[in-house]
């Protein structure tokens, strides 16, 4: 199929991504952070994809995060040996850990309990030489142990005792997804740092090296000032970027590199409706920017040349069908789109919206030309 | 793996369904119908399996309803005849649909416009000697022309004049979704068959034979008290069930056939969470339930045995974790569900969880042994 498809041929819904774009996103993280000195660990578990990673990493495997040990499994193949896993470690997956350290993958596991800690220590496969980062929680988001929390030095020592080495910190400041504005973004950098700073040292005076002190999310990486105490800065979103991340100011709509292409098959003129053959099982049922400020629905509406459609989202969809209409209270004119034209729908959540594909066709600026199909990893 | 796995090693997350449970959903919905008199078309978009398609049909490839040209070529790989692919068409689908045709296989496409119908007559495959079924809406829910609607007879004799066979018409209720209580969904069936005995007869009286009149959805398919005129029903959920169909009145949650199963990594007590290693990768976004009277989060929560945990929800994801919680204003104790505890979570959309997975566990009723692995089918 490689350099003989365009996106006017490909059968519709498949996922488009402009090889420019992507480039783009990551030589400006990788900048910002090359100038606070600190290196930027990609989390591949938006694109899942060798090909994108082999974008960062000037085609040499680097220092990656994974969300699922089949990630961590393809990527060791590719010759990475860099990984964090950065899921919680339910016992019964240390074997597969195991595994992958044999062959040579420094794979580093994450956790944030005395019972995990001891769970692991008791488990079939052991912690024995294995290293692991603690979950620190910087804002309520999700899981972790609080900096000041008696438990973080017992964790510690539960881990020691047991034989795995304790790495260091792992905070994700999860709530800066919900933050809007310089200043709140900021601010959320500045916590998660202050976080991790303060955690890593806790550990060291109870006598750990702790030597890895890891942050990051897309906004945070965008938006810190000084990183100092940070030895690594985590980021996978910003590869494609959507529309939750050009709601809080992360970035714009020019600089989505991933969308859906769907073909228009019908109209509800009388409910100003068009059809396409796009819904839910081709976008996701990531509804991300419901919660912001302005609603994109599951999305804008581009053609294939990337010029959007004013005021069109994609407002409704099942499984197999979308639903374009004008943004409630518009006063634009609903295009003229007959029944086979393809347009490109931009998504509220890049990392839902991949999921719900195998494979990404890959573009170059002002062409339709597929120059390339990227895989992606699926399952756990 | 076949026989020696059991849902309690199998990698977390991962999806398991009860193989007599899906026999006993199969089973009423067939007696009910047969009982009517008219036979049942499986819509396999929500299984996409064959196996579970064969439970249906005894061993035997019977009619189905498809979502994609990817599961109608599957089907007719293992001896599928009788398929209608049930989305709009687009033109350049048409090659497809002829390739299919040219195997044997009585593939029926559908549109609902003079556009489409137009549009598919002057594509580079043509129509000539397609069937097609022409959509009809019934309750506005999203595409399809209204039986009264002029351009029903126009769209008709533009199939005929491009050399098409005018099959019938195709109605779905599907706004039987947001139905609740019996008679809501005894009304929407009767709808659903007028509107489409109605549409039949002006295809009838303008000249063609239009021999079938299909319906269906899974709320209206067991809610038809007549079905006079009707020659087809189609439901495709029901295999499974979930808990929005649970949430009109459909089901109850003990019909439910398809579970994830999720491992414990963790807990914020001074939240009230229980931390799985389940997110939206494995449950998808889907939270119909929230529309309804009682939101059910992301699913309910039960035992490998299947019993429910009294109010325990599970309320939040992100992509590879979950949050369980008990229902806001519960008097319920949080479970002690030890860090490796396995939990299934019962999904909101059947349909939408089990396309974030490749592969359905089979078990059998009082066993974890995993007798059988399904594959789904994939892609478009």
């Amino acid at each position: 199929m490689t350099g003989r498809s365009t996106l006017n041929d490909l059968e519709t819904p498949f996922l488009a991504v402009n090889q420019a774009t992507v480039a783009a996103n990551i030589g400006r993280l990788r900048k910002y952070l090359d100038e606070l000195g600190v290196p930027l660990r990609l989390h591949v578990k938006t694109a899942k994809s060798l090909d994108v990673a082999a974008l960062l990493h000037d085609e040499q495997p680097g220092s990656i995060t994974v969300s699922t040990l089949a990630e961590a499994e393809v990527f060791a193949g590719a010759g990475y040996r860099d990984i964090v896993y950065a899921v919680g470690i339910a016992p019964h997956k240390l074997a597969r850990v195991v595994a992958l350290r044999q062959r040579g993958v420094d794979l580093v596991v994450l956790l944030d309990s005395v019972e995990q800690a001891a769970a692991l220590a008791t488990s079939r496969a052991g912690m024995a030489g294995i290293p692991a980062l603690i979950e620190i929680d910087c804002d309520g988001h999700r899981g972790g142990v609080r900096p000041d929390d008696p438990a973080l030095p017992v964790i510690a020592r539960t881990l020691a005792d047991g034989g795995a080495e304790v790495r260091g910190v792992l905070v994700h400041a999860g709530e800066s997804y919900y933050a809007d504005g310089v200043e709140g973004l900021r601010a959320a950098a500045e916590n998660e740092r202050q976080c991790a700073v303060q955690a890593a040292e806790v550990l060291r005076v109870a006598g750990h090296e702790a030597p890895v002190v890891s942050v990051g999310s897309t906004p945070t990486a965008h938006f810190a000032v000084d990183l100092t105490g940070v030895t690594e800065v985590r980021a996978g979103n910003f590869v494609f970027f959507d529309l939750v991340m050009a709601g809080i100011g992360v970035c714009s709509t020019a600089d989505l590199a991933m969308t859906v292409v769907t073909t228009v098959i019908g109209h509800r003129l009388d409910k100003g409706w068009i059809l396409t053959d796009g819904g839910w099982m081709a976008t996701s049922r990531d509804r991300g920017t419901a919660r912001q400020r302005v609603d994109q629905g599951y999305g804008l509406v581009a053609d294939l040349d990337g010029n959007l459609y004013p005021d069109l989202l994609m407002s409704d969809a099942s499984q197999e069908h979308g639903v374009l209409s004008l943004r409630p209270g518009s006063t634009a004119a609903l295009p003229d789109l007959p029944v086979g034209t393809r347009v490109r729908i931009l998504p509220n959540h890049a990392c839902a919206t991949a999921a719900q594909h195998d494979q990404y066709h890959v573009t170059e600026p002002d062409s339709t030309a597929v120059v390339a199909v990227w895989p992606r990893v699926q399952g756990w």
